[in-house]
């Protein structure tokens, strides 16, 4: 077998994935499996998708071991909460796996729960369960969070049906996210829910690994290319274009909204959300254009 | 504040859970949250529960390092698969996160995913979705699973049904498992399905971290004591009432039936399922009455 030596760190975690579910059965319930931001399941509520999301956050890796400990509860739902925004969804019920060394505290792991809570709270998410575990000798701390989300069939928005001539636009700014926004960030379930009924974006996802990886993935999954202008980049106070194609983390939504609603979509955001901007940044294109090519950004392996 | 010096190790695994819930708010569609074996909430189909069920598994806690990695994905899904069984639901949809150190081989990934897909094929889940990512330095793997099932609303079986003078019945075999039980053990899925509607269990759970500290878990949660005649523990072959008792990862049912069912029970299961014992171990009580009292079992902290 080819893969008997290859290691993971070569192969690269899109690649990865690739090769583990491809052989994976699904069931006829199931809309959108693996590939977009949320699963999305033909079940629940009449008219409504059921969404579900698993993300975890690694001490070393997601965040530092001296991070106060309920920034990193928050960041911990929050980022699953910014997956199901992504869809446009409403979030309802989240599990939580809480690994902690056994010489922790107790207020640590406390302190982790309130961030959680604080979290929840916000957005009406109920914590129905999970479990707590002790990680193998020398392990690090670990949240896995799944949360799950409800959306109405007709605005549900996917990575994958974007169209050549569409307008991409980014919320908010982006880079230098490890300051500190990625500890107090806002998931846009507001701004989701509102972008899907009022300009019908064909695609949409929020932006994790960085634009420069975030961008083509939406591309790709929409079977197209992408031009943007790097100059319209809604660059974070202080911080370089390259920042904000390659730090990640920005928890913003990338979207794209068919030309014709464009006119009438920036003067109502505009109204509807003054303090939060809205920059358009380019376009996609036939599939083959990438201008310019963008690669980079997170890779887990 | 008390806790802040408390080390997790201190405090055990069901206290922390207890400390780090209480404060948490709910939601008017959950019926049943944290400290059952799944979550329980009133949506999706009509006349249906939706379940909810997290777990994980560590490599150096749950399985030794040299296990082969498809006996580790099997077991992954389906010690989730049998807490799906323990309300009487029939699982569904499944997330998968598997942290794997970048060193590790491709094909030490694929195989653990043969292992969750066998899992899966056989009882009609859809895995759709899930992560990968890479532990800290030093850290080892890890698989956390959620899963999501359906039940009728009028079969789910909780564990804090139960009432003095219920029967206490145990499937299959005890102890012994980490001789190779624990990589191909077969949940109870259809045992359950079957129990709910023709024994209608007042509570039922799934047995993983041994009788001694799952049935005192169920008799709490039931505000029931209980007796039990250790000498009609179904210990497998080979094994002592002490490991049937202590050895955990038996993955059988527990249940309380009705002391009216009973008859009828025993002889319609024997038909059903001529293979697999059934296995009357004693009874609940009044609160307060422990007879043997029992304690320990696999605690995490």
């Amino acid at each position: 077998m080819a893969d008997r030596n290859q290691k993971l760190a070569d192969l690269g975690e899109d690649a990865l994935v690739k090769k583990l579910v491809k052989d994976l059965k699904t069931r006829s319930d199931v809309a959108v499996a693996a590939g977009d931001d949320c699963a999305v399941i033909r079940r629940g509520k009449r008219g409504h998708y059921l969404l579900l999301k698993t993300d975890c956050v690694i001490e070393g890796v997601h965040y530092a071991a001296d991070t106060p400990p309920s920034g990193v509860g928050y960041k911990a739902l929050a980022r699953a909460i910014s997956d199901i925004a992504a869809m446009a969804g409403q979030p309802q019920h989240a599990l939580i796996t809480l690994i902690l060394p056994a010489e922790r505290s107790v207020s640590y792991a406390r302190a982790i729960y309130r961030g959680l809570s604080r979290a929840a709270k916000k957005h009406d998410i109920a914590i129905v369960g999970g479990e707590t575990a002790c990680p193998a000798k020398g392990g690090n701390a670990l949240i896995s969070v799944t949360l799950t989300g409800s959306v109405t069939t007709n605005h549900c928005c996917l990575r994958s049906g974007g169209r050549p001539g569409d307008v991409l636009f980014v919320t908010g700014k982006l880079g230098g996210s490890l300051k500190g926004h990625h500890l107090r960030f806002e998931p846009r379930v507001t701004q989701a829910a509102w972008l899907a009924r009022n300009s019908k974006p064909r695609a949409m996802m929020d932006l994790s690994d960085g634009l420069a990886s975030d961008l083509p993935r939406l591309a790709l999954a929409s079977d197209c290319g992408y031009r943007i202008d790097v100059q319209a980049l809604p660059c974070r106070r202080g911080h370089s274009i390259t920042q904000a194609l390659h730090d990640g983390e920005d928890y913003e939504l990338l979207l794209a909204v068919p030309a014709r609603n464009v006119a009438a979509l920036t003067r109502n955001w505009n109204k509807r959300f003054p303090a939060l901007p809205l920059s358009k940044i380019g376009e996609l294109t036939k599939p083959g254009i990438n201008e310019p090519l963008l690669a980079g950004g997170w890779q887990h392996f």
